[in-house]
């Protein structure tokens, strides 16, 4: 549901190379039906299905998992439905990421659906695993707040214990904004441009500073600027915290190749060297490298926000749910 | 007038340091009053005045010379006001540079102000020099029109007399579209991507083929595909017409040095080199190379489309039209 | 061989997710043994294997396919000795696919392995499909030539008969260049510009004069001139020709579907569309999209230079070598 | 001196525009004498000296002031002479700008002119306008110290008095780099990428620090980490300081804006806004921006690395030293 924006066209391109997954419905809001290459020619001899407009009892009928890549708030409006009929479900957006206070706080508009809040369980596969594989209704994470989570997840329980705030500086490329006609998204006001916006005011600070509340047991507190990169995919997150009082960099390094030495899409950068977007555009990887100097540890992950940051993701949440090898459609 | 989009705001900084120039009034068609800089911050300490909703009583008094760079089919509305108050106008938009019948077929709509439209000079330099010298109405050659007219005045009655159409294939940067908020504009859309667009069917065709029959002394057809480049400002236009027929590549390349020999703003590339888009990118410079290849004469011409395309060469047209060098404010 | 270059690590990317390939062995001119990952971070957990100075006794046991993705005048060092011993040989440089005369005269060197020049089979399937089906060696086409040659293989036929001489203007991504540290591919010097080189005297045109000769029966002669996009991947082909003597657009446009109906990466837009670089890039496809206007038949076609212009179409070659699916790793 | 580096021929520019101002004499390293257009085809018809081999005596008889726009280590080879000589001298590099030892250190290379170190005022208008006016040899500061330097001046006290360590992430893009044939600065590496490089342990970090203790009285220290955009031209600083102790937002933003008032180059933000690199792009402007959120002050600052980074500075100190209005050439 939703295939005209970028992460339900990113989703749809994932499922086309699925061995085990069989594309049967494609849906948006507003559009008359369409044959799907009329709308994004790159998939003509690939996904040719006709995209109408959605209707849920057709989707029920037709589908075993349901992707959501719905604007905000529009998720809840079919979801719960979704969920109650036995299907499984992953929603790409914000919808089901937060506890209802949290999320009306931040996005400023009432939750409709509460009651299958609870139900939602959080798609971080690195964090949730377990959960995931038993559940039938995931929330997909955000972008940012996957670059930072597995950025911090090794050393959640320390900043939390120690009361650190990390001091987080993001830059995301345009797809990042999703698909829309908007005067400062316009080619000639982002190339050769940069810009910083929501500086430690972003609806994605309640998602990261719970998912590694979460993790570390505790509550944290996170600092969180997000820039505009004249780039279309990727988003690089730059770390900063004090070292004092956490282990030396040798061991520090340890702990985040331990941690992720057997998860299939984290990369851990050798010691000292830092990954760059483009190790990660157009794969569902999150590389991250850790380096202290001069008293201070920076941390810096990359992701592709359409791969890992979003449908690479959904795709590897319905791997688990199905049990389907986790990496089948995204290598 | 019109100094929110891309050629208004280019000229008002040509005229920030225009020696001859002091800028009285900034106008706007529909926005409520603002000081400039609140639009376009890169103009703060250097345009500090107020952009009001265009009053033509306003500006007759503040004036005497006025820039309309206004939308096709909304200057029409102003022009003719403004020269019947004895303003030296100059119009960047398309609604003065054709015949009436031409516009009407070209552009879709009636031409409201026909009583004007004969006294309008057209304001390519190279070519009408004189003639706008003593204009008090300029009617500003559009971008592509004075990238292809440039690149080949000096052949052009040779094209006329044998028949010849060449064949053009032109490449533009973003800022050449305005500053419009369209989907195939954005910047996900357009980075990292090429497209054709109007191939053979642009609608400045009419305009290149009337400044080069009126070079000739006689009609000639040329073949005009554009493509959009993902850079912001600048066109290529690369031009193929056959060999036979024509003087050596030694002699055509001399009648193009010695044509512009004394032109303050066309440069001639050296035998058998070809200009690039960065050489004119924020000048006023149109630059040409010609070779003769296998049986095929090749011309490529560069000009940034804000600039010799637009703005820059109306702030030219100025200076011509007030007797003040004609480079002021240009380099 | 050759894998630290654009086109060699593409197809190792081709190959690692590739269902009937094993990567067993990956090598380069001259760098000491390194971890493939620390020379493409982006293979990390994908393809570990080490990469290793060429040594043909040790490739011979390990490969039953070999991949030669070396520069002009290197591969011919090896394809000999490699096909000599049986193996299947699919060569990326231009060493294998013109006749020497015509190859030393535009590659200003002689060709050192003459004897198996004739054993080489052009791989384009559009074209040789049941020649590549049969064969051991395959000289797999250029990324221009691809790009002319799908863009005209329907019309040859008719040029050649006529004596018309297509004008082809060419744009191409930089990674087209090669990974060279050259001083015109750095980005200060190509981003935010765009350049003509080579005008109708480029290397790629005696192969797209050759394949299309071949294609027609008898001779035919293009005019080519290449520009260089401000974008890592991707080509586009303007193609001019004059409509008179040509069948009626809708014609012409059944000609084109009809030709490439079954193909599996050659797509034809509908009557009066063109491509966009971003159609296809990142995929095998090659896109065509066919126009007539004002007396001009107009051409575009698009591919990604390092796909359906090199790697992709060599695995493709593999998959008809060696009777797999020809989709295989490609979608 | 050393006109064909990105800084040389940008300071040239700003020369050939000012009205005070006549360029005799353009050199450089190595090359054997040219005209300038055949390397910057840009000054055709702007600049059509000779460019020839550096000769002290030549430049001597000819210039008045000298420009330096030499790599570092290069430039104390040369300035030395031309003070003595009694030119005005306008260093580019980094090598007067630190005192012998920790330059030493930070460089890794002995500094070979300590004699004329101390003669060197640090050429920051907005800290040094007084020291500049009398000055005869002035060392042009560095684009990131510049960006960081004028975004803390104002609390510059404040930081030093409390013991407070900014973060400061910036951003820059590529002709920071210089005009180097390096592969990592390759249009095919540095597109669609973002990568992070000698964090917190850059040569530009003492400079910092320098300029800042200096403004303050005491010492101050800095957390600095450099990262390359893909544009050519600007560089953003964001700086992270805990609010606590800090006065109030509009305060802050009050202290700002008087402190730079009257600075022709300087320009603050209104309050909460930020600026963006394009605001400041092809002038000498540096806009800052300042917020207070959640707990943390955010400081923006955006310049032309070329310009108010570099050249334009440089330029601007002339004018300082030869009591020319501040602005010419620069606007």
């Amino acid at each position: 549901m939703g295939v005209t924006g970028y992460t339900g066209a990113e989703t749809v391109q994932c499922l086309a190379r699925h061995r085990n997954a069989r594309i049967t419905s494609l849906s948006v809001r507003s559009e008359e039906p369409v044959k799907y290459p009329s709308v994004y020619p790159a998939m003509g001899k690939v996904v040719d299905l006709e995209c109408s407009k959605i209707n849920i009892d057709d989707i029920s009928d037709k589908c075993d998992v349901v992707f959501l890549a719905l604007p905000h708030t529009v998720s809840m409006e079919y979801a719960g439905t979704l969920v109650e009929r036995g299907k499984k479900v992953i929603d790409l957006s914000a919808d089901y990421r937060l506890p209802a206070d949290v999320y009306e706080k931040w996005f400023g508009t009432a939750h409709i659906d509460k009651a299958h809040l609870s139900r939602a369980v959080y798609g971080l596969p690195e964090l949730n695993r377990d959960k995931i594989r038993g559940a039938s209704f995931v929330a997909n994470p955000g972008c940012y707040p996957t670059s930072v989570a597995l950025a911090l997840l090794p050393i959640a329980g320390i900043l939390a214990a120690k009361g650190v705030e990390p001091i987080i500086d993001s830059k995301s490329g345009t797809t990042g904004a999703g698909k829309k006609n908007q005067a400062n998204l316009m080619f000639s006001e982002v190339q050769d441009n940069f810009r910083c916006y929501k500086a430690n005011d972003h609806q994605h600070i309640p998602e990261i500073e719970s998912v590694l509340s979460c993790a570390a047991g505790r509550d944290l507190k996170v600092h969180f600027t997000p820039h505009l990169l004249p780039i279309r995919r990727g988003i690089m997150s730059t770390i900063y915290i004090p070292h004092a009082g956490f282990p030396p960099a040798e061991e520090l390094h340890k702990m985040y190749s331990e941690k992720y030495a057997k998860e299939p899409f984290v990369r851990v950068s050798p010691p000292g060297e830092f990954p760059e977007i483009a190790h990660v555009a157009n794969t569902n990887f999150c590389d991250i490298g850790i380096k202290v100097a001069r008293g201070l540890i920076i941390i810096v992950s990359v992701l592709d926000n359409l791969l890992k940051g979003a449908s690479g993701q959904a795709v590897e949440n319905m791997n688990i749910m199905c049990g389907f090898d986790e990496k089948e459609g995204l290598v």
